[in-house]
């Protein structure tokens, strides 16, 4: 079944509290005549836009304007929610690793009375639990009209977005771990990835959010007063993503203030340790340097002692300085 | 008493202007059979999310939303104050110190019209003084309504918080009297965290903040007219911390620009000395290696005051460079 | 045929779902006699400023306020929607490359009720697939009211910007490839012009968006109840494009981040090389320099393995150094 | 009577455009027996805190609410104007030096129909001037209701701000002129304590900037249709202080940004000049070390011309550098 | 006339679209003795605040509220539009240079029924067109309302800073210039001086566009329907020069980062050059002070190639360290 399921392209559920039948593979024909009768509901999914056919049969069936057959099909359109005369359109992304890396794939829905029609570019497995809860009636979900289906949808969607968080937040918080260890410019590019990443997350939800904000404040005849309290719930989950986001760009930022801390803390150490060599012998190099002057008359090097009255004004001038550092806080 | 209320996992008060009786460990038919008359009130409170059963009919007995009853559950969820048909709903975090570190842990209260049903994680004794007022009927709680209770006990949350940030504070001021005696690493670590900190009570409280603003501009019938101004109360106390904060968070970018002034002028003034040192003797260090060859035709080696005259040379310079230097006031 | 029209420097078209005519090179009396009666529509398009006369008499034929006349005539303005009793105003940018620099073009419109007036400064190529679909009735233009085309056009007007940020963004993602390959001082020059550009998009679109936004809020006449998706779609386009610039302003933001980084990585490295260098080699030159002097009693030099002594004094200070550094990780 | 009215701690006037008489050192008694007439218009001051229970008795005649008298008590209040019932309430800071230090006092006002009460820590002279217009019927305080009253108590409040700014952006222009004279670490400390300053005032006057905002577009039978334009001076006034706040805050920015130029302009001409000396010296302290080697087959130090030979080549090289580091531009 | 008009210190304007009157130096009866008939519309224009009596005067003739009367005559009024019951208020800033640096002058404006009152603080030139307008009848002044002149005369006043604007971006260009041809400390003090008067521009405008836009979205007696776009075009041009400051004050920025980056590099250039040179030489001059040494025993000494091969030595530690540095990509 998953399987076959997996390589259906299309599929349309028909149910309500004592029925459930669901379809694959639908042909033109099977997509124009699903009946818009009331005592049913329907979910008509695709998985791929290779069904030109169909979804333009789709189109027509369910009386979809062209601006909204635009966006369907236009795979770059910015999330948002839209109210028709005859129906709600929801466009968002959903998001996924691929090879590694954060991708996002768009998802649209059609909202009618007693129908659900979702348009996504391919096959995944977002939706398999509310596939089953439709067929083992768990929950209250064939108890519900369709906007109910819809809630269970983006909160499947807006799931994904808490699971890919959670995974990001995993990695900066080792990450964190390794500053006081290692220093490496591999770190800066670490913390632009991940930066790039929350961007991502926070760019595919935010017109979402605000939309959600939008119509949890508002009313419309498709999503049902009893209803209201899931939606608001949605809002609340893209809220909370939000704070998280915003936590886990400070969380980064802090850490760069701490990497660039420990480093400028080392180069100073470095330099100072330098600085101290180098003040103490340059001194003593340029008197040692007198003395190896080859001037005929140099009354110092005959003197018996010179050599020793030599290094002992040399170990003064050591000691006059380090005393003088330290006086300072240099060492 | 105080023992025996710190063990038990749940508690209910039922009070008027005349009486307060209150029962401990409710077993789940005693949640069933609280009456729902309207001459008395009650303060149902769980402080264990153990007693599922207890919890689930306290769910049936109040006719609480689905919705809320994830909100209750899943302790992640983000602060926010939900107008529903039979009730309000509002969730939001405590805060208190636990190994040395701010912790916050979340509380939901549900506000009937003569009940309310607060749930926590944990027995803790920020209410204390709250069930003194109700058993010893002091201040005005027993002659008001439950709503009145509610101010109570949000109330009582923000004091925690006004306590943690004054606590936070001292240790910022602690810290500022340290920048100009004693310079390390760790000083960043101390402000990063402080950061931490006024972001984690920024976190927990923005959400209240937009909510309680918000509640203060409408009107709802849970909350009497006369006991608005109680809740306007509750969102002046709430900006005042926000205020607080913020003038924390900027007393720290203060700070870290005065150390850094003081950490450059330190590093500005070490490196001055090294180049003075370095310019002074380099060319004296030439001029004795200069003398130090061992060429045989070298005329200024047979003059008699040879040497003293490239002592004279080399003061010369010596001065006019510190002539130079002082001209340019580089020292 | 496309070449006449590439040198006229005026246009009308009078189309509905049957026919449709054009003419060109209109003369003032031309202007002056277009009908205005409503069983047609009206596309009287200027592609240049020089017919004075023309311009002035479309302003009479339709009663075009002082204020608006100006606005088109001044081709500074900053562009916006605006609503008169008999018509609606817009006026905008369009973006196109010349000699490889994005430069930005004013162009005017006003919307009544059957016919639409459009100002250019030259003639472009921008709307000739509009013009196309005009005479050869593709798509609904003709079948709807002349609020539909400006919505072509506007939408044309904004797929150019679409196209030159698709553009800026590909020179970007190359300029992002060199970082790591390639250091000189025209990185910056480079980002600061992407910038530039960022910034001249940003600025030709942000007051119509404003508009836009406003626009797809509001009800008025001119734009039929129909055709109010269409004008959504421009303000969802708007706001993608400003998603899309925000995001490659934080690109430039990350790869100076990074370039940086490489770069003080790069200086940090040299300077520690240096420092080591310098290190070890300060110490042992004061030691060569002691031997060097002439003093004629320093018993060391007549010591037989004096010269070895001072080789092994100097090879066990090295490797103290070395030991040192490796301590305190310096390398 | 200065002296008088110093040490008392309360205050009554109670005034119509006839008459004005003023009582001090009010008994608990006095406050209840204030008539509440119509005919006269009362403001009752207190300069202290310390008469409990003269204040607890002006709580209750004049029916204020438990809410306000925590505000009125609490002496950390948020500024704010909050309208009762019975009454509008004002709560703001005033400021004033002390020890050279800008410290804010808080005050407290309730509005009612022919009543003002005022609150106030300590006895100040802010508002002795009003006393005396009241006392000599100067201006038309005596002909208007006590809101009007209260627009003059507020109104210098505000001017007492001004005063202060006034003051700090003298002391800001002050160091502005020594920027180019003096280098010192102090620099910073000035800039940080202004901008605590600023800080300090924009804090006080921030919360009450947006109520004052909302009254001038609220009405309420407190303040009289006639009296609204004196409110808006009020907002005018604390618009233009901020106003003055943000441009003092951008000088002290550009002040900052302008002594990091010089300070790294003067730091950057001493390394240059450093690395010109040293560059310069180097490859010829190696060459005369050259010259000074003990090798017994060394047959340039034969040669009759070998050390004139050297200068020349020393020579060469030092023009040869200077040359490079002209063409360079390094000096 | 003009050296008359240029000392006139006030000047009356009585207007309908048949005649146009105007008188100078008008007394205070002259003052009180404008008729309010509504035949013809008036413009009272006084050059100089020295008149005290006919300013007073004319707040009685034209019922001037007390607050009006204060913001007229405090020159530091904050820019703004105030309705009152019988007139419109308007005060705002008009800029003009001085000595080379951009100055602010007040204005304030009285808009009654018929009749136009403007106070300013010294005659300029700003009006002078429209006055000339007025007497010649250019244009559509005379046909209408007082509403239209006052228009007029903020037009003049936001062309003024249009001019100022272009100006200082033309010195702008200017200096953007010289970034890669001089480096010098005077950089940054010019940048600093443009900030300063894009912010004054900024400052002195910013309150006006807020009002501007606020009054282009309500209606009042005072301004006709007809003349509406007219204040609308005041609007746009306002946020015009607001696009045009922003735009100036991110070129600055990037000129900025420019010149940072120049210097930068120069200085890295620098450095760079003094740590290869002394990284060659610090090994090679420790190795001929080794030779330089007096041990009576040191055979290399005697050695008749040591001479030789001490300087091959030398030679080949040269290059490995340049061959090590290429590798490096030091250079
Ligand atoms: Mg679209
Ligand atoms: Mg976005
Ligand atoms: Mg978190
Ligand atoms: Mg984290
Ligand atoms: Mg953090
Ligand atoms: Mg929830
Ligand atoms: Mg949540
Ligand atoms: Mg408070
Ligand atoms: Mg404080
Ligand atoms: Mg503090
Ligand atoms: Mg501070
Ligand atoms: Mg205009
Ligand atoms: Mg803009
Ligand atoms: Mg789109
Ligand atoms: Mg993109
Ligand atoms: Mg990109
Ligand atoms: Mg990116
Ligand atoms: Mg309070
Ligand atoms: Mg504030
Ligand atoms: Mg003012
Ligand atoms: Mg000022
Ligand atoms: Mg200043
Ligand atoms: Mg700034
Ligand atoms: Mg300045
Ligand atoms: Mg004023
Ligand atoms: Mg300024
Ligand atoms: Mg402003
Ligand atoms: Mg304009
Ligand atoms: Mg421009
Ligand atoms: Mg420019
Ligand atoms: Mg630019």
């Amino acid at each position: 079944m998953s399987e076959k399921q997996k390589q259906s392209n299309s599929q349309l559920f028909h149910y309500n509290e004592e029925v459930c039948e669901s379809n694959y593979y639908l042909s033109e024909d099977d997509i124009m005549s699903i009946p818009l009768d009331h005592d049913k509901f329907y979910w008509l999914n695709f998985h791929s836009f290779e069904l030109k056919e169909q979804i333009q049969n789709s189109y027509k069936r369910f009386d979809i304007h062209r601006v909204t057959q635009n966006d369907i099909a236009q795979l770059k359109e910015r999330p948002k929610i839209e109210e028709f005369e005859d129906y709600i359109f929801v466009t968002l992304k959903s998001i996924f690793r691929k090879k590694g890396k954060a991708q996002v794939e768009q998802m649209s829905f059609v909202l009618k009375d007693n129908a659900l029609i979702s348009y996504q570019e391919r096959h995944g497995d977002l939706f398999n639990e509310i596939r089953g809860r439709l067929k083992n009636n768990t929950g209250i979900v064939r108890t519900k009209k369709v906007d109910y289906l819809l809630y269970l949808l983006i909160d499947a969607v807006l799931k994904s977005y808490q699971n890919e968080l959670s995974d990001i937040q995993k990695r900066i918080d080792d990450t964190q771990v390794v500053i006081h260890r290692d220093f490496n410019e591999s770190f800066f590019n670490q913390v632009e990835k991940y930066k790039d990443e929350l961007k991502l997350l926070k760019k595919s939800l935010s017109p979402l959010r605000d939309q959600l904000v939008k119509l949890s404040n508002s009313r419309n005849r498709f999503i049902e007063e009893s209803n209201i309290p899931y939606y608001n719930d949605l809002k609340d989950q893209i809220l909370y993503i939000f704070d998280e986001i915003d936590e886990e760009k400070s969380d980064l930022e802090s850490m760069t203030n701490q990497y660039f801390a420990v480093l400028s803390q080392r180069s100073n150490e470095v330099m100072q340790f330098l600085t101290i060599v180098a003040a103490l012998f340059i001194p003593l190099t340029f008197i040692v340097g007198v003395y190896g002057m080859n001037f005929q008359n140099m009354p110092e090097l005959q003197s018996e002692y010179g050599y020793y009255v030599v290094w002992a004004v040399m170990l003064l001038i050591t000691i006059g300085l380090i005393l003088y550092f330290r006086k300072k806080k240099w060492f």
